[in-house]
């Protein structure tokens, strides 16, 4: 086994351990279009509390204990939701094909990001605002990964 | 005390001690575009979720208890979600003005809804058809009721 393989299969456990899974699939989208709008909106509700804890972490926002752990609680859920939307033959939006060319590369962003997500969305509900700005930064880094690679501008 | 008043008392009572509440405000929206984007992709992403719960409680799609449970486990968070994007000045989209002119009644039913979507959460997740069916449609009903007092077509 590949330390890259060993890995991808240590955060996939870690998310499980955590409850939380890349690859719930809660969902069957009947048409394209829904997939689209239910991947695009959800990651849309996502990055606003995301964009809430990360307020906070980099000062832009007044620190409040109670919000960051609400905030964090609802990533927690968020965080597993759009990738299920990301099915065979459902290219579009701003996705680039690559997404179902590589999807075992796009499947590893995504569980990095939801174990990332996890242990921000931990560390939120502490109430210290250190624990949340030491888990901010590299849960931020795996959106921006996944970005650059998988999203049209 | 009215029996309406005390009848929407101990829903905001039911839905507190659910751990839920219609008025959780985790997010501050820097523009009117951004709330009403944000309810709408909070509510579109809800309904695609209760949508798949009241296809095993009408029978459209066959029960599964797993599916049945996730789907709970999402709603309960995603239905707390929406409300704190109607705040004020933020008239738009589908919204009726009356949102803003009835507020106390809008948020009435908002906390109709977060209470019995708690119950089709709590139903869901017993693993029990029987249960899923006698939750559903209060809660269907309470999304009605909302959208014909205060839903554009």
């Amino acid at each position: 086994m590949s330390y890259k393989t060993f890995s991808t299969l240590a955060l996939a456990l870690s998310a499980a351990l955590m409850g939380v899974s890349a690859s719930a699939d809660t969902l069957k989208f009947g048409k394209t279009e829904d997939a689209i709008k239910y991947r695009q909106n959800a990651l849309f509700v996502m990055s606003q509390h995301f964009g809430s804890l990360g307020a906070m972490a980099n000062g832009r926002a007044e620190f409040n204990a109670d919000l960051a752990k609400q905030n964090g609680a609802v990533l927690e859920t968020l965080a597993t939701l759009p990738w299920q939307a990301f099915g065979g033959g459902t290219e579009g939006g701003k996705s680039k094909p690559e997404i179902w060319k590589e999807k075992t590369k796009f499947d590893d962003h995504a569980n990095k990001f939801v174990a990332e997500a996890g242990k921000l969305g931990a560390a939120a509900k502490t109430g210290d605002l250190a624990q949340l700005k030491a888990a901010f930064g590299p849960a931020a880094q795996t959106c921006k990964a996944c970005h650059d690679a998988f999203r049209n501008r």
